[in-house]
């Protein structure tokens, strides 16, 4: 750490809560308003008077000995699985209200405003369902894999027993909704970190390679030219995947940060398109097709796709190109004073990985670069971390990545120049965080 | 994947469940049983009668549409913490019942038999409490540095707000308890990996950097020679820490795989001191002092010692060498039929990264390399997998994992003859599963 740095954290305050509740935080405030003006008075009547300064309420409380310090605590469970503390009952994944029509075809949101690293816990990963989520009996659930035309040889449907036999493989990757951040496409600036970049996590998966199925099942590696994706549940959701990406990192998946999957992430069984648009990561997979042409199904023909200023539509444009976000501080979150502060944030590419990020704290104008914290994974979070001290004054914070292919993070306005304002999905702009005198945080688009 | 590979998998049959309970699986075994006895019997009979043969129970079940292809599911959460799967209802942590008086002084399990990758999921991370564990309110926790002589130059208290301001770090490491595999010193084979093994788990830890407080507290590196680490609760525990793993990379960390610590984890504020025994990694911290000998607290002078052959004790011994055990197939799963099988299993060291895992099927007399997963981090879990085609004949499987700095993974007897048989601590040797005839799966000591 550099002298210079030392000095000023050696003056920090304190901070805001990012694992608080807004009503704790607001208490917190109140308390250190009234603290100080509390301190001021009696001090300086308790001089004039000769007497002793009683310890201030608080403080009082931190000098006698709590109960776990005395205590015999919790025991360790018989039989548990662990959850999180009391004091973090609002960091919760959260849907966005009237989004959509019935909370079963829905969204809701990943609170990287209290995250760290690059890992999501599988309790707050993003949902995203078509037709509501469902908890699939494993022993019953089949994988069936086919193709016309001697595109597949040995046609077989596999249990889950079958499958996890198998030679299997543990990544780590990041699944992005295509849609996520959509809502400032349009100059809809909402408020929080959770609502424009929450549609995004990063997990550990393990399950065996498609192309170790498809070659087991004796696909003709010549002919075939894409796979279908099928799901299980009610929507009955379909996509089709070039084969390039099918033979390459695709995963069949069981595994989800180290466990079985999460019922609302596809349980028992989930294909895993790394760096593609999360839909075609298909939950509760059912049916792999072998095909030479594609599908040009409901869910590739009047969703995902990108309405562009000719009145065209792009279609089969997945790949989720590089973007990141400072998480803290972020949106709604508030500086209770000025000095040094960590600035945090995620970076990601569906081409390869980070190289670098970059971080403005005067809205772009001058340009500094991030550490970045190991480990560096193809297709996955990447962490940042950037040194700032906060002089009190207005300041917008952006963050700005490149990946391995030496593709800079765009700004909103040379995304739309190219895309127009009507987009629904890949937005990866460049996020503006707003930092004003007061030191709450808000949304700002800056062009 | 070869064509030998091919070949096998093209014939695999239904495997054990790793994830199903005990009763669960000898439900399904008996219903294989009795399906192939009816669908015989059956067979033959309406053969003989020229009748349609009824389609056997299960199968039948399985060619209606189920619900969840039909009906609208589960709809998104407004506000929530997911949780794992019904059907995985049997995956738990769990205690072993009797290892101590109370259960506040105990251990729960981390059922690794059932785990993927290198990420253990919080809810299932080992716990080991002396006194019990608490959910300390974050805003009243403090954290002091301090040390005589001058050793600290700006002794001070810490709020957890000035803490989360500060410059942080993410890093994956593990945690293993010293007396992981305590039962194996002498010949007691406890039947599963997860009483082997599981008081070892692997996370991704986020926050300071221990230096950076010591730096920022004024630390006279010159003349500092241990720190001490004093946890909250009742316990007091108390960890005497040499000042060149102090300054290297110990964290002092709020975050557990991307949120807060869990409660049972220490939550606000552990010690986080990689490749080192857990007990030094101090939950609920809240003192460092720095000094220039060690404390020789009660929990490093008659616990966390290994008794010698000799009669002395050897002390201070924490660092945990390079150790590896499969964790499928393992002790109490059984195979259902012999063909083709993924070993899989996890290997660490707390001196370095993992730099090769050899498995042998036959006790040790021929070993081959595994394939190790990416990534393959200092003083983390690194998952290794391994191709085995079960010939239905009897097998001992055993993993060999060799480390950065060179050093080979013992075998008990070579542990034995320099340590005895009568400690509890440390002990690294390989693990050895015998598979029956029977396909079932135990534990046995190969010398």
């Amino acid at each position: 750490m550099s002298e210079n740095l030392r000095e000023v954290v050696g003056r920090v305050l304190p901070a805001p809560e990012n694992h608080l509740s807004p009503e704790l935080l607001e208490q917190a405030r109140k308390a250190r308003r009234s603290f100080m003006a509390k301190a001021l008075a009696m001090g300086a009547g308790a001089v004039a008077a000769g007497k002793a300064v009683a310890a201030p309420e608080g403080e009082d409380a931190i000098l006698k000995l709590p109960e776990h310090t005395t205590g015999l605590g919790q025991p360790v469970a018989a039989r548990g699985y662990g959850m999180p503390s009391k004091w973090e009952a609002n960091l919760q994944r959260r849907e966005s209200p009237g989004l959509t029509r019935v909370s079963q075809a829905s969204v809701s949101f990943t609170p990287l405003q209290g995250l760290f690293g690059i890992i999501t816990p599988s309790g707050l990963h993003f949902e995203r369902h078509h037709q509501g989520w469902w908890d699939i009996d494993p022993s019953k659930h089949r994988l069936m894999i086919h193709g016309d035309d001697g595109l597949i040889k040995r046609p077989r449907v596999f249990t889950m027993d079958e499958l996890m036999r198998l030679p299997s493989v543990s990544r780590i990757h990041f699944l992005e909704c295509g849609a996520n951040t959509a809502m400032e496409w349009g100059n809809v600036a909402v408020p929080t970190v959770q609502y424009t970049h929450g549609m995004c996590s990063c997990s550990e998966w393990t399950g065996v390679l498609l192309s170790t199925l498809l070659d087991m099942c004796g696909i003709d590696r010549k002919r075939a030219k894409y796979v279908l994706a099928e799901g299980a549940d009610g929507s009955s959701m379909t996509r089709t995947i070039p084969i390039e990406l099918a033979l390459d990192d695709v995963i069949v998946a069981w595994g989800q940060n180290g466990e079985m999957l999460r019922p609302e992430n596809g349980y028992p069984l989930r294909l895993i398109v790394p760096g593609v648009q999360a839909v075609s990561s298909v939950k509760y997979l059912r049916r792999i097709e072998v095909g030479d042409k594609p599908w040009g199904t409901k869910d590739e023909s009047i969703h995902y796709i990108d309405l562009l200023p000719n009145g065209l539509h792009r279609q089969y444009s997945g790949i989720q190109e590089c973007k990141s976000v400072i998480t803290t501080p972020s949106g709604g979150q508030t500086l209770l004073d000025r000095g040094y502060y960590n600035i945090s944030g995620l970076a990601w590419s569906g081409r390869g990985t980070i190289k670098a990020v970059d971080v403005s704290v005067d809205g772009g104008r001058t340009w500094r670069p991030a550490r970045l914290e190991k480990p560096i994974l193809p297709k996955a979070f990447t962490r940042f971390n950037f040194d700032w001290v906060w002089d009190g004054k207005p300041a917008i914070l952006q963050s700005r990545a490149i990946d391995s292919t030496g593709y800079v993070q765009p700004k909103i306005n040379q995304l739309r120049a190219v895309r127009g304002t009507r987009s629904i999905y890949h937005n990866n702009a460049i996020q503006s965080w707003l930092v004003s005198e007061n030191g709450e945080v808000s949304n700002v688009q800056v062009y």
